[in-house]
């Protein structure tokens, strides 16, 4: 009946995201969907598991991160396989689609349970970067902090380049992001310190 | 007809925990809570809005982190401001208290609607922290850095001190959470690398 349609999941999340910035994300059903697309609700399914899924770019990120962390060189220090892994998404899932991008951002944040969503999903990729880490040997506490690190960097950075009024690449702000994050904490060594509250 | 009750909230906390751990969050109501506690549930939505916020402890915390930060003096460094933060919630908030921040974890963790609130909650504190911030003149993207490692140092501690076999104290664990962190960041800067990915 249908012919296999190579093009189908970008043309799900084209509509998709053109019928949630038109009339809301609320307002929009699935069916509206597969019409604007020219594709069945079955083919939508096929793809998402539900209308936010559309929003989140499938659950192949986390795997990706976890294996990209766990098959480096073991010489590789932690930073250098941060910045490493930060450059290949960048370059591989955002860089020349941030208009796009910036789409998803204002719809999820339009949204009080698409805004839990993306929590969620920032949680499942912090737990996948610590499982990398975990399995190349690094201790489990150095491990959530790294993970929490890489992500915070990753989502610091893609807010400001969606905001930036110039062209800069996504790349190089993570780079700047996180080398501007160890200046200040290297700056102010924890623990040779006299703080409020410790009376 | 009901007299002030001075232990109220702490009485209906303390009888929603043992519910939630006897017989399971889902299936414990809040007349159930209430009944157990010997207060009426007109009390119990006076303090609380719902049977998850008695696990989460209320909405003062970021607005006291927000107000902490911002009238802290203008010459504190920012990793002092954070230490002093952390130290003075790990003593006005958890130490000699562990039993029962364990007995809180496991209830979240067996519940995934619970774990999506407790993500919002993270998320809630680690804004008002970046508020705090913002209105001390740091600038908004440093800002969100030293929030999120604030909010990661306070959870990575935590989960390090509810699992502990011995009896270190919860600052002192946060303490050497930040510092372990700044150590290994300022061993490898970012830029000085070939990186895997960066072909």
């Amino acid at each position: 009946m249908s012919r296999w349609q190579p093009d189908a999941r970008q043309r799900l999340e084209r509509a998709a995201i053109d019928l949630f910035t038109e009339q809301g994300f609320a307002a929009t059903t699935v069916p509206q969907i597969t019409a604007r697309a020219g594709l069945t609700t079955r083919t939508f399914f096929r793809h998402f598991a539900d209308k936010r899924e559309v929003l989140f770019g499938g659950a192949e990120i986390p795997a990706f991160a976890t294996r990209l962390i766990a098959e480096a060189p073991p010489s590789l220090d932690p930073v250098t396989l941060i910045t490493g892994g930060l450059e290949t998404v960048a370059e591989t899932r955002f860089e020349g689609r941030r208009e796009e991008v910036r789409e998803r951002r204002a719809i999820i944040r339009s949204d009080e349970g698409l805004r839990e969503r993306d929590l969620r999903k920032r949680a499942d990729l912090r737990d996948a970067i610590r499982a990398g880490f975990v399995s190349r040997g690094t201790e489990p506490v150095m491990a959530t902090l790294l993970a929490e690190i890489s992500v915070t960097v990753l989502y610091v950075a893609l807010d400001e380049w969606l905001d930036q009024d110039g062209d800069r690449k996504l790349a190089e702000i993570m780079l700047d992001t996180l080398a501007s994050l160890q200046a200040t904490l290297a700056a102010y060594p924890a623990g040779s310190r006299d703080a409020p509250g410790s009376s």
